[in-house]
This record gives structure tokens, sequence and C-alpha cells, in this order.
């Protein structure tokens, strides 16, 4: 294992959605990197005396943070110690593995990547709904809100999203949402689409809203609070639980 | 605690892709109602003498074998035992979990959701690669191949899931996997689009076959074994490990 890194994926937020062996992996690593969205209690499983490392990675910041970190990945595994990279939600959704499984190939680092909870799956499971239902929603789509610059990402297949037979999950989309309901509505959206707003999954300051896509646009217009979110909406949404 | 449903997510197949929260119900449950494709190791996880009654849903059947579970599902319930309605993958995709929570409503028992690992997640960590990448795979998309009848369901959204900058993950889909990939490429996408098959993840058969929509669809087409599979599309399927 000389050399190695493991991705794992630290779930939504409560450490009990840890997978068991996301566990196995914490307790045996040597090095966790780990960002600001996954911190906390999913820490305390590691070993007393391993080392973690904050590399506070955020939606936002410049690009040259993320080669930083993937910089920092392969410095630590070429050492031969077991290097956790822990993600929030699953590792390989919105999380831009891509770019840290690069720098481990160029170097001739291995690695595996430990599938976990996405936020998504997490969200309809806190609002007690499924995701898909039979003849209605059909089909799920995960998007993210937010590019490395923060903005709503370009060349959105709008039509798409804007499909009433469908469920959408939306990550790191507060702040962006307004822009992106008057895009779906374009498109030819009801604006009395039920959605679900998710905040701080799985910690004791979660908070679900269940609304409208055109009710919480205008709400997140008036400005948005740091909580992570998800936002969900589609027919489902509207489910009462 | 009477009267009460844990909808428990088993994950992809591999048990140790339990959630520790799945493990802590599965242990402490006294009924654990499960299908055939979420049986095997995870339930050793359950205590002994806990009573494992197999429902045996499988896509296909008469969806008279539905009303079946629900009912089941219920009279289990009403006894007010600790009741796990186990669900292979996230129990919220493509499970007919509605069907099950509808019944509960209706005889006012309670019920959680624990979400868990879905097949997706999974089959792209066991092919080493995530499912989105900036600018080129913005958008993930999961659908069912199979209908209750067994059928590629009608009226997809095939202009979304034709959309050549989305990972698409198709569920249930070995056997319709040509008449969809008839449509692709009508709808616009390449033939030459890559594909990955994923059977029977996590367990001991693994595999894991590299190939094109158009390649696939034709294999398929010659006839498809019993194991379980998801089908990945899209560029970031054509990533080496």
């Amino acid at each position: 294992m000389s050399g190695f890194v493991s991705f794992v994926s630290a779930g939504p937020g409560d450490p009990e959605l840890l997978t068991l062996k996301a566990h196995a992996r914490l307790r045996d690593a040597d090095v966790v990197l780990y960002d600001d969205l996954a911190a906390g209690a999913i820490l305390d499983h590691a070993r007393p005396g391993t080392s973690l490392v904050a590399v506070g990675k955020r939606a936002g910041r410049p690009s040259a943070r993320q080669e930083h970190v993937s910089r920092l990945l392969v410095d630590y595994a070429a050492t031969g110690v077991r290097v956790v990279r822990l993600k929030s939600g699953d590792a390989g959704i919105f999380g831009r593995l891509e770019e840290e499984i690069e720098a481990l190939r160029k170097a001739g680092l291995g690695y595996e990547i430990i599938p976990g909870v996405t936020s998504a799956c997490a969200a309809a499971a806190t609002a007690g709904i499924p995701l898909t239902r039979r003849h209605t929603s059909r089909r799920v789509q995960l998007i993210t809100g937010a590019d490395v610059d923060g903005q709503l990402p370009a060349n959105l297949n709008f039509a798409a999203l804007a499909d009433p037979d469908s469920t959408t999950v939306v990550y790191m989309g507060k702040r962006t949402f307004p822009a992106l309901v008057v895009k779906l509505i374009e498109h030819g959206m009801s604006p009395d689409t039920p959605a679900l707003l998710a905040e701080s999954l799985g910690h004791a300051d979660e908070k679900l809203a269940r609304t409208t896509i055109a009710r919480l646009a205008e709400q997140l217009a008036q400005g948005v609070g740091p909580a992570t979110a998800v936002v969900l909406f589609g027919a489902l949404a509207g489910d009462e639980r």
C-alpha cells in the first residue's frame, strides 16, 4: 500500500451516514486531508495520532487552491503513509475528484474511491420522500449551482432541467437559484413547481423548508446564509411527509 | 416506536458499503423484509433470532406483488415490532418506495428513511472515475431502463438523455439498452459515446466492461445474463483508471 490514496466519501454530514468501509479507512489512516465541509464529528473516527490536515477548499476560491491540494496529496502519498482524502457527500459528485486523480496519475501513485451517500439522497430521506416515482418522476438529475467562480455554470441544459417529469437536486445552489429559476421558467417550467430547501443536513441546525421554485427564488434573492444547502425541485418535493 | 418502519438502504451489494446507521437499524430489528436483490451477507448484520422475510419483489413481476409487500409491511408494523424494510442501493431511487410509504400513511403508521449508497456512485467508484467533471460533465442523471412490465419506460426525455455534457446511469437497463441507444442516436448522441457496463457490483463475480453505447447495444442485443447491472455513459466513462 505504498504511494496510495483512499478517496473516502464522508456522506452528507451525519457521522452515522459514513459507510463501514469509510469508517475502516479513517481508522487505519496515517494522514487525513479534509475540506471544511467534511469536518467535525466524522474526524473522530480517525485514530488518536492521525495527522488531520485541513485543506480548506471551498467553492468560490481561486483554482490555485485546487493545485495546492493536489500537490499536498501527492507529497503525502509519495512518503508511503496511508492517506485518506475525505470528501463530503459522495466523492465522485461535484467534488473535483478528477483533478486530484489526474495529479496522482501523473505522479504514478495508486488510488481507490470509496463511494458514499450523496446529499440528494440524504435530503430526500430527511424529507420523507423518494427521489423517483413511477410514471411521474422517472429521472433524477444532479447539478451544481456554483461553478469554480461561484456563478451559475454556463451552458447548463435548461430544457433538461425544466422537465416536469424529473426530480432535480442542485448542490451549492442557494446563491444562484434565482438566476436558475429565471431560466427554468423561460424553458416552460411552472413557477409553482414544488421545491425543498435542505440546509445543514445531518447537523444540529438542520432545516427543511417546503415551498415552490418561484417563492424560493424570491426568498433567496433577499440574501442567503452561510449554511451548506441543497435545493430539490419537482413534483415529489410537494409530497407531505 | 410502536407501528414504525425503518426503510433502510442496503447499498449496492458490498456489505461494507452499508452505513453505520443502516447497520444499527439492522442490528436492532425484530423483522427485516428484504428483496432478492438486497439479500446475502448484508442480512448477517441482523441479530440471531430476527425474522428475515423475503418478499422477492423483482422488476417485471405483476404489480400485485407490490400490493402484497405493502400489506405485509403494514401488518408487521401494526404489531409494534421494530420493522426494517431493506432496499438495495439507496431506498429512494427506483425502489418503488412511494407505494410502501403510501400504504403506511393510509394505515396511520410512522416511518423513517435511512439513505444509502446508490449504484451509480458505486459503479463510478469501482471504475475509478468521478461522475462529474467541471465544464464537460456538469449534470448527472439517473433513469431506470425497466418499467414495471420490464419495458423501456414510455415518454423518457431522450433529448435530456442524449446530452453529451452529462453522465447518465441506467438502472436495470441491460435488456432495454439496445432500444434506448436507438433513441439516443436519433436525438443526436454519438454512437462512439463511451459506456461502462458494471455487473454484480460488490459481489465476488463483479465485472466491469468499457465500451461505447453502440457496441454495448450490439452486445446486449445478443442476449443478457441474469446479473444485476448498471450502465453508465458519457464522456467520463472513457477515462482510464
